[in-house]
């Protein structure tokens, strides 16, 4: 029997579309088992799951590299495709220009290149050997210049932001220099201004120990009221605290100190942030580039829209301040005004990762500055100590002199070759700054919701301006219409401004 | 400069090997993720992960199928392999065969068939909805139908033989029956003999509660004596135990109850069989067909080793008797005679996966009577309930009318079409027995030894024979060759003798 059948006016881009569902599956299982690697894996298992990786690696570029896509994309182009299709495409393309860029001997090279360095790098760093280092990174930063001069011939961009564009598609040195020449004007002044106001200020310590399993529960407890979905991801342990897994199951991790509590429940209700943002991205193209978070400067702006705009919020540590006190037991510390001095409290530090929420973006600059120069072959890896020092010196005041391990080896992205990254965290901070100020001009009650306990409208916005939106629009185009303009960082100094010196 | 080449006398047998490797690789990814899905897996996450596990069991059933390998197979016979090479050749071409006989369709619909009946089986089996199961179950019977007839059409066996063949190589009815015939005589007797004796015996009954947290420390403290490696292994939580992962990293788990710990602690010796068979593995051709377990008979032969002849040892009850004490604090019933009368009661009852060492024969015999003319459809499923109370009466003197949950439908093995595999348990406690019985007669004083608490002897004897001959050779030359003769039931039932008689 015939059955009418209505003619497929999309043929192409159905094939499109069928090809990332099946790197979406197969994307599924490279995610799950690096989060196992973090999370599970015991030592001796590291061999074969980096084999299983780069397995798994190089078939999904050689999906990605398929000759056939050229003539699909192509097609795909002519047929009469809705909005919501044609920003699938554009970004299909994207990925698809990306991948081809690059031959698949020199992402096999850089694959275990990365590896070695990140590997030698866990034993070298406690040890201060920045010489043993440079033998590495010096393999793994002559691969990224070659990735950079291809990815840079391929799309006429400037190198760094070729490499930039991985992460923050759209984002130009121009833009960042000019943003970060900004803050560099007023952040050592704001450090100071801060710490003179601080240092009159009493702070009470929390007394330890901390046990672990109440940690691990308070931190539960904290997850679940920013609406985090238990039964569709988990919260684990792991060295370096991430994000992972897929959208359908998020896979957060945390670490614990038996001596402090602060760091590991902010830290989660920051992977919170990232969690709930893969949550919500939307369902019913899920596993098409469309559906996919934004980019790392937007990921960033969720997890500080929750750890810094909403969790270090005075109406949150009210709401925080009895949950540590049922869990911990009362102290003087726990006191609500006090807990909130404890979160917002500004030094100037050594490590990135331990630094307060002021003085976070000097080390981001540091690190720009340095990076920049390095990948586009104006510097040399012997040139980084000295002027590493020299901008902690003007930035933040402190001396570097051979402390490698606390300077240029501190963080795992350069033995990672993820150059191009670290702009995202500052622009990822700059954002939540413009998200909380355009919710300020919409609900002026916002910030006595937050006090009252009433976190739905944060998370209403950001469900319908952020995540629904993932990558329908450029950054910018997104930016603008949730909040009016593209990035502003004139709202980020109001920010700290405001909670630090008003 | 051109220097001086080996010429490659084995070009194709190389290149399947390199095959081979590649499957490896991603059936590592396919291990993890489906423990993964047993053990951490939020509910929500279900869907995505059977979609990626669809998408990879599709992706390597075309990397077996495809059609390059039939004249890399056949050019590989003419090459001068070594022995290890042959062997491994005959593997491949196992795996090729099987894989090859079956239709990509098939595979596809039979893994929604299974995956469609198993889920409804998990709310039907508490119901004890047999009507409802028939309807899911009546279509994976359908398929699996099917695939014993293509694969008895390529291999020329009989199909519950064919089917057979994917867990245990070289296993025929034939010798099923006379072997199971045997058993069939002297079980019933036995059973009745045992329970006389052992009902004018007393036993202490432990008293609970058991925190789980010590049961899980308990089994960890067990698994190490045992041998196991945890710098290569887990042991973690899921609702029914296994052993998976891969031989790198192996994955056990187990179930915790506050009211009782023995089962979960033997439960656990069981699987540390099966994670050391796997550990121990030869290390030099990881990866290839000849580096794997050679049959789940062998396997269950470890997973037996363990718990039965060695777990439920005099000897070794002695040894664990003041571990339980130090873990739950004295009682009269951690006395070691007493602990070990614990392990060996021997009590009819309906659930096989709860059976004592000496009824769990009569489950595995029902179920191979029942499942072989089911499969070859001399009967249909209507005929199911009536023979299994039949049988029950039979062997066990149990009515289970009416009583699906605890009949039919207890087991995951027919929702998910495991014909063929039931043997392999009862196959691999006769092994299990031949490979003590072996021990004895080599080292007359094997069981001092044990008492003395030095299991060495055990364990390179199984390293040795069993652990790194992997797939070299066919399961009969193996056990020849490990014991000086082919499966011989024998053993089994004098072992039973004088345990539970002498």
């Amino acid at each position: 029997m015939d059955t009418p059948t209505t003619p497929n006016l999309t043929p192409a881009y159905d094939t499109l579309s069928a090809t990332w569902t099946r790197l979406h599956h197969l994307g599924h299982l490279q995610s799950i088992a690096g989060w196992d690697q973090a999370a599970n894996m015991p030592p001796k298992g590291n061999e074969a799951r980096g084999a299983a990786l780069a397995e798994m690696a190089a078939l999904l570029h050689r999906m990605r590299t398929d000759p056939a896509l050229k003539s699909q994309l192509g097609a795909a182009e002519q047929e009469p495709l809705d909005e919501l299709q044609r920003a699938n495409l554009r970004e299909m393309q994207r990925e698809w220009r990306a991948s081809n860029a690059l031959p698949e001997s020199l992402v096999q090279r850089q694959q275990m290149a990365t590896s070695r360095c990140e590997h030698a790098w866990r034993t070298q760093r406690p040890e201060n050997d920045w010489a043993g280092f440079c033998v590495n990174f010096r393999e793994v930063l002559a691969l990224a210049r070659e990735e950079a001069a291809l990815l840079s011939a391929q799309s006429g961009l400037r190198k760094y932001d070729a490499m930039m564009e991985r992460f923050e598609p759209g984002m130009r040195c121009e833009q960042v220099d000019r943003v970060f020449g900004e803050v560099r004007q007023w952040l050592p002044g704001l450090v100071r201004q801060v710490r003179d106001k601080q240092a009159r200020e009493t702070v009470i310590e929390p007394v330890g120990p901390f046990p672990l399993a109440s940690q691990r529960a308070l931190c539960e407890k904290v997850i679940g009221l920013l609406g985090f979905d238990f039964e569709a991801g988990r919260l684990d342990v792991s060295t370096h605290p991430f994000c992972g897994g897929v959208p359908e199951d998020v896979r957060m991790t945390t670490r614990f100190r038996e001596d402090e509590f602060l760091t590991s429940l902010m830290g989660t209700v920051h992977e919170t942030g990232h969690g709930r943002y893969e949550q919500n991205l939307p369902r019913e193209l899920l596993g098409q580039p469309v559906a996919q978070a934004r980019s790392m400067a937007l990921h960033e702006s969720q997890s500080l829209s929750f750890e810094m705009q909403l969790g270090s919020h005075t109406g949150f540590a009210a709401r925080l301040a009895p949950l540590v006190a049922q869990t911990f037991g009362p102290q003087p510390a726990f006191d609500a005004a006090n807990l909130h001095k404890l979160m917002t409290r500004v030094k100037p530090g050594l490590i990135r990762v331990d630094a307060d929420e002021v003085t976070y973006a000097a080390h981001i600059i540091l690190r720009y500055e340095i990076e920049r120069p390095l990948l586009e072959g104006d510097i040399e890896i012997e040139d980084v100590p000295a002027l590493w020092d020299a901008k902690m010196q003007e930035l933040l005041g402190l001396d570097t002199r051979g402390n490698f391990c606390d300077g240029p080896m501190q963080d795992v992205h350069w033995p990672e070759a993820l150059f191009g990254y670290f702009p995202c965290y500052s622009l990822g901070a700059m954002y939540a700054a413009q998200w909380f100020a355009t919710m300020r001009r919409q609900m002026p009650d916002l910030d006595q919701r937050i006090a009252a306990g009433d976190l739905t409208p944060v998370f209403d916005w950001l469900r319908s301006n952020i995540w629904q939106q993932a990558s329908r629009w450029t950054t910018d185009e997104l930016a603008v219409r949730a909040s009016g303009e593209a990035l502003n960082p004139a709202h980020f100094k109001a920010h700290l401004e405001k909670r630090y010196l008003g």
